[in-house]
């Protein structure tokens, strides 16, 4: 789900932001302290807030949402104890810079007729605006900003009678990319969309020694991992899991579609110790890394990742070139949530909060930088910078990923267009921005091997690759209406 | 208002408690901050919370609430710049003891396809559970569990093209006590029941020497005067008031109904320095006294109020029977939010957080104590404890209303039946319970001569009494359904 | 104590202001439980912070300190259960508009080499600076900027040895006003002043059926009451009482002394309920109201206190003269810390958020104002204008003490002395200043008669009236000396 | 500095802790701001609290402190304004699981009979509480529970008359660990203790295009890089600094001594991008790993690093080893301050919050694991679980330092010795309790060697390695009296 109030908001470290983890678990003890173990595990995907919505075994539901790390909102253990119940829904969302309203932080609740009703949503929708602005004339009323809204709306107005069935009726409705975890009284529900662009995996707790079978639906296996599940198998595109006391029940609504899965997910976005549509994240991001050093090597004294996420591909990078990696850049992870508002004379000395120098191993030496992407470039400018201010004699940088020339609309924090530095220049222009001797990008096709495909099937793309191609596989509805047509948002305190 | 989840959370000091008063002002600077000096003059009809909506000449709308008293939520400079615009309406929310979701502080707020919607109510719906039920089976989503969220959602599915003959549409369905104002892009509107049971003034300010006419809805006269603004007469039963640019106009679109304001205003809800129906309230209160005096006369030294609110009747009696008036009791009014949880010694004690005694007033005396009425009893039977330890040697409790023997169900807080003293003991065992020599209540007809009217006109009072006769003008649907028909109601952090 | 730094910022709202209240128990279960109560009943004496200091049977002391009042502070069972002890001392802060270091909230605590020691201070010594400075060159580091903190050094750097011999010592150094209750493992100390400016009071509690006795020292008798103690007597000037476990000594190591007790606390500071020196305050102040009546009578038709101080003075005013006692003016007690920033507009509303004008009991009248005392005049002003716009036809002012024309170096916080209007301005200028149509002020006689006295005794004055006559009976050492000598404080966040 | 009542609270992730990090600035703009960086840089060596205090031009001192991280603590730009003034000192201090009063963080703080004197202070003194004793039998008053408060009371009782001659005065008198940084009106003023254990270092500012020259004295060269300072040189062991208006002084009261800089610091507490007398920390971790290898190589398929102070290590192990390196441990940096309360269930999951398993590099493999240091062995034995969990088929244990067998008393918190596990068990034993197939630590004279000596000089030996060799360089003056003689603290809410 996307905030649409926040968009104007640019993430402040020049990165693509993924934009939320979903968790559910069914049939457990502990229900909701799992779900916030594996939303601690999902917490890459989204710092923002977190919520959790538990349904206890009398039918009532009960939330509680909070601003912040997971493991801040749900340290109380007078809350945890509040969200009884052995079934539960919870939800990470991505942290944007602006002020967030508490009531946009998932999992959304409602109080159908027929019950209380939980959903959280990983991705983005396309036509939210038109189907927000027919409910609105309808009578709906809205409460959030969010799109993810509009799935509850649909669902309390569908005239078919059974949850899935109302669930289906809604999702026809849709465009755009979701994983979905759901909670009524009676079954856990998971869906993804018709394209698979968002993650979905299975997994399975218990089972033995007369411990009763549990299930979880989560964004990546990194969450399976740590409470401890079996992963049993990703969601298909376009399929509805039911998990209820009789087991798991799997429709699929929509008939067989391809499968576009986000192939940014195996770039950056993914945790490296998950595995992804089959695909380690850790080993692919090594086998791009050493596919970039075989398309543009270059003469150099080290390999430096611009760490956290460039580690993995400079590992491959210096393998594959035979020229040695080194930590030339060190990270400092104790970065709380705010810091001094800087006066002039600080901002012009280029304060690296987040970064420094390892001066020893930089100075003198020509100097091969991996990161995984370039957003506006105003990050890698200033950490070349720094970079060549403790003493590197040249900077080669280079970049797992191809060009990021077009936006994401499927649920990713992307700059528009116009502010994407590979969208306005071509790569000799970027070089000089970002002040290196040489600028070198993994090709399409590159890529694409270092999965394990021949290249690009043109026709038939294996993966959404909008970002780096346009190649937009679902309609942009709302973004194609006028644009002048926004929502007048409430501003809440 | 009412929150059905609050209506266990008895009241800690034993008296009824109204619920909510209601403030809009129209057309002028500083919309917001003299909303909530409005507000902080009806803070006596809730502290629990408040809130203020603003409409901006944009027509966007802003909105604050918060927990606590009127000045902590408003005292923030940067949260009064955000209320912009030249009209607004607030609202304040009596004080439960338990949890109070923010979600549940008015004023409501709806984004309808006409625009923005907010409104305040004080007063209770009887038939919102029965409205509630067929909104949400046709897939009306409920965001509060306020009884008052219903008139957002009939006006939100109205067929009505403006918004007056939606709200009319609305008020048509709705049965039970509302005082409203409510603030949409084009008018200020209030509203009131066709019984008019709970009170709503209007007033003017400016007008002159060039400054432009405003116009105030509010629940009392009292916040007139804070805002300087002059009284201009009561809005009637059943008559809803439009405020737009062009001036004032009054619709009556139920008929000509009888008038059945609430007495207990009179007794112990309003402001002394309110004039209510036309009537100055602290006058009223000593006449009262007055005529309780000569109904139960009693030899005594000294008339001791137990304050504050007993003190104007306490006036009236020590006038009438020529028996001193002192103060025995002293009030502590630094009460904070909480206090210290007493163990069995302190409980043992008898402690009185609010009330000490002035023992040379009491040693030896013979003591009338008035108050304005007895709810459990239990604080009545703990202050005759406390003046009797302080050496009074007779002690007579004096009542300025008849005996509460039936709940409300039009916007005020009370126990239920079984736990009114009155409703099940005689007037002796109430006097023995309570630990007194003599009790007595003033009688119907006594009150209603202090009110100016010849005595209670059995074929049509002139107020309403329900809490002392039983005799509810306005059907009390949902509580003569099944009680069982509870809502489930999300509990939220 | 008073805090230095604190003394620029003048109460806001026009009066003279008690600067703290002490208690002290010993012996009881629940020492700081009834601690938390004794100073809940003294909170009219500080209500800026409070603290409780708590000795265990094992000789360790806890403490706990916070702002605010001391029902907030000491709400929390946690925080109540680690007060262990039977036995502590407690302190009430006055309320500044300034901020306050929690540093300087009491009572102040030090490890000496023989032990903990804890002291509460109600006064104000005149000659800290002098004692300050010649400790901190001595090489003491001082840790608060309050007065008190000096009688800490003085004990620990006393050559005697026993605590008592210690506490003597120190106190035959400092000048000023006191009232202090002290405890270390052995003992609860009180002290007064040789001309026992401040009040102090024993109290005993338990003692029969096998309840152990308890002993409670304390500013006020109404702090006796709220926890059951019954009065034994005032402390004497000058003397200083040790209770342990062998029970009540008394020691007056200054010789005898003429008596000065602060006449202030019969006018204003003290609670009506409490009995001062013997005195009832209510009665007294009544008294002061009808000799003030039969001083400066004057025609009207009604008698208005303005409240809650007012209210005694104005019923003895009322009965003497016989003209009706009315609640002319109504006092909200719903205000709250901080209040909204007042625009202009508002503030030329004169807008008051304390009282407001119970009109019908105004209009057309001419009104006796009934008030304790004029300090700036600034309230008086704005309470007049208030009452005239309610429609009085006459406004007469009243006050029940004599003009306040000198500061006060005793323990109140007053304004320097050209603040204060009757120090800068002849009746007839003051009445001008405020509004009304005469003024008048109890004679110093006159107070003296109302209470008991045959009149001031200019030879040998039963209290300190100091304010009133500028008859300063302790030494102003500090004031006296360069006031360039400015402790130079840091200011800590 | 320490906090005595601290000690008994354990460092919750098995790790030796830094207690502090240090820095100064004189003469610069933003002195506050750049001390905040600073501190920001060397936010490893504590993250507990942290504070500064500032000089302004008018000799005033201004002082913020707070818990949490500093960029917490310092994030608001009204704090930052208050910390006026172009010189500055500030702390860092380390975490402990348990609570830490305000009145403990530093910088100290007094206000000397010669003015204003601030002190932060990275270190231990082992005397601190004899020192203590004395001093407040002498009738000095302790605030804090510090050992560093010992300095402030030596320098204020001191017959010296300068500032320099005090504090050398009292630095005579103290046995221990120390890098102090102080701050007066006049100078700014570094001191290492005579054996220079911890580290302090001089960097230099601006001096160059008219804007004048400010100096830096911080704990490393991390902070002198963050604020674009150059290193000028490490202050010697024994040396004072004296940074005023017209330069650097150095004097070296106490004579020419062995240095016996702290080994530890090259293992895991400097940041690896600084460079601690004279030798780059990163490169001597990759000597030490690869030294680690030579002593101790096994046969393995990858080389693993327990992330993040396990990497450089391990990089130097596989380089040498020829076995490749892969990060077989992911760790995950969004862990807040707390989390969930765990069940039971939730612990035998045997969660980790911070550490994950990459699964995909593990299973099957024979792993090397590398860490710095084994303290209790919890979290060790932890990780090997989860390596072999996650497939491993074989698991060896290296270890970059030698058996840690002895507390530290000079500034690292350290459990006592009973709970080292190297100082309770050999090394099979270790093996066995943390399930490895085999463990090996590196050698104390192999150590010596990957530091550039030819191993340890046993007359003579060139580092402070008391936790490796019991050989404790400064007398344990309070650790050797009776430990029975506790200080008996007040505890403060």
């Amino acid at each position: 789900m996307t905030d649409q109030s926040m968009r104007l908001a640019g993430p402040d470290d020049d990165k693509f932001h993924e934009e939320c983890g979903v968790f559910g678990i069914w049939n457990t003890n502990d229900a909701a302290a799992l779900t916030a173990l594996g939303l601690h595990a999902l917490q890459h995907r989204g710092q923002e807030a977190a919520g959790i919505v538990s349904l206890d075994e009398g039918g009532i539901f009960h939330a509680h949402r909070g601003r912040g790390l997971v493991g801040d909102t749900f340290s109380d253990a007078k809350i945890m104890a509040s969200l009884r119940g052995r079934a539960s829904v919870g939800h990470n969302r991505y942290a944007t810079t602006g002020e967030t309203a508490l009531r946009n932080v998932q999992p959304l609740y409602a109080d159908f007729a027929f019950g209380g009703f939980a959903v959280a949503h990983n991705g983005n929708l396309t036509n939210a605006l038109a189907l927000r602005r027919s409910l609105v004339n309808r009578g709906c009323l809205f409460q959030s900003t969010t799109d993810s809204e509009v799935f509850i709306h649909l669902i309390a107005i569908s005239l078919y009678s059974t949850v899935v069935d109302r669930l289906i009726d809604a999702l026809r409705q849709v465009q755009g990319a979701y994983s979905l975890v759901a909670l009524h009284d009676g079954a856990l529900i998971g869906a993804r969309d018709p394209l698979g662009v968002r993650p979905l995996v299975l997994g399975r707790l218990g089972g033995t020694d007369g411990v009763p079978t549990s299930w979880v639906l989560c964004s990546e296996t990194c969450a399976l991992d740590i409470v401890g599940a079996e992963f049993v198998r990703d969601i298909d595109a376009g399929e509805i899991i039911i998990i209820d006391d009789k087991g798991v029940h799997s429709i699929k609504p929509f008939g067989k579609q391809a499968d576009r899965f986000c192939i940014f997910e195996y770039i950056y976005f993914a945790r490296p110790d998950s595995v992804v549509e089959g695909t380690p994240v850790y080993e692919t991001r090594k086998r791009i890394g050493a596919e970039l050093a075989r398309e543009s090597g270059v003469e150099a004294d080290v390999v430096v990742p611009v760490p956290d996420s460039g580690v993995p591909a400079a590992m491959g990078y210096s393998v594959e070139s035979g020229i040695p990696f080194e930590l030339g850049i060190i990270r400092n992870h104790y970065v709380g949530r705010t810091f001094i508002e800087p006066t002039d004379q600080i901002r012009n000395l280029g304060v690296k909060l987040k970064h420094s120098a390892n001066r020893p191993m930089l100075e003198g030496k020509r100097v091969i930088l991996v990161d995984d992407s370039i957003v506006r470039g105003t990050t890698s400018k200033k950490i070349v910078e720094m970079v060549r201010a403790a003493g590197a004699r040249e900077v080669h940088m280079r970049i797992s990923s191809p060009p990021t020339t077009h936006s994401c609309y499927y649920g990713i924090d992307t700059p528009e267009r116009g502010k994407l530095l590979a969208a306005t220049h071509d790569l000799e222009g970027m070089a000089r921005i970002i002040g290196v001797d040489s600028l070198a990008y993994i090709s399409l096709d590159g890529l694409y091997r270092a999965l394990g495909k021949p290249g690009r099937d043109m026709a038939k793309p294996a993966y959404c690759d909008a970002c780096f191609t346009g190649d937009y596989a679902i309609p942009l509805s709302d973004a194609q209406a006028n644009s002048d047509q926004q929502l007048s948002l409430l501003r809440v305190g």
